[in-house]
């Protein structure tokens, strides 16, 4: 079989909407606040998560330690049942992923790649087929709004083939 | 009277703790993720929303229009029955806040100042009093993350007189 190549395409809340919601300030109702100190947006993405079990909304970093060049190859991925995920950049830097829809199964063909704008995060939806977290230079905080506990809440699969994710 | 003066001290986990919980990677247990590509800092503060009446967690966005100098008078603070919120810059910068205890009243002896240094968000614990979010320079963007609907979730109290928060 011929090797798989995915090019990445620009992040947007529509092409995105299937597998996510992305977190900016462009493309959603904003109100004063404060005043009018601020503009705020608000009810950027729905934070899904299972009450079941103590399960519970929680907020945590993760910071680069192992970047990974472009184009990038993996196998893996992985979906999250018992909840929604976000990621946001601590600081403006564009990240790539890789998803498909959630489901039982899931196949290469299934796969598509985003790349952000440098001014986005995302909220993946419960379910979502996503290629694990990689970052492209040490040290990128992404700040994470997920479920705790984590327990039964992480499904892997390998896929078929490896994959090759191109910018 | 003669006028209140608060100057800010540095924000640690420690002094803080009484009003919200400090976001920085610094201070709490570190886990690896993502075949350690990643250092993970797992479940950095209590989320803690109201879910009656359709109460859940949100994500939005704040974009300062119209920030405040240094020395920065005020003589209004709030406080929201129904949930914590949470303020994480969204590119380094440092941020001040003023605070005071949970409970039905608020005196001006109540409050205290912190200022971030610069790599920190907090998460005000349910109820506790603190100044409007303020900024020090235009386009500072903070996360939220916090109750939706705000319906019901703010209450505002008028000091006894003006206070003067200084660096």
């Amino acid at each position: 079989m011929s090797p798989t190549v995915i090019k990445a395409v620009p992040m947007t809340a529509e092409s995105f909407a299937p597998f996510g919601f992305v977190l900016e300030t462009s493309e959603n109702s904003m109100a004063a606040m404060n005043e009018a100190r601020f503009e705020r947006f608000h009810d950027l993405a729905k934070i899904d998560v299972d009450s079941g079990n103590d399960g519970r909304v929680a907020i945590g970093i993760a910071v680069a330690k192992v970047p990974v060049n472009m184009p990038h190859e993996f196998d893996l991925i992985e979906r999250h049942p018992l909840g929604s995920q976000a990621f946001i950049p601590l600081s403006p830097f564009s990240f790539t992923v890789v998803v498909a829809p959630a489901g039982e199964s899931v196949a290469t063909a299934d796969l598509r790649a985003f790349t952000t704008n440098g001014h986005q995060g995302i909220n993946y939806h419960r379910g979502v087929w996503h290629m694990p977290l990689i970052a492209t230079e040490t040290g990128q905080k992404f700040l994470i709004v997920d479920r705790a506990p984590g327990i039964d809440n992480v499904q892997e699969r390998v896929l078929e083939h490896t994959v090759t994710l191109s910018l």
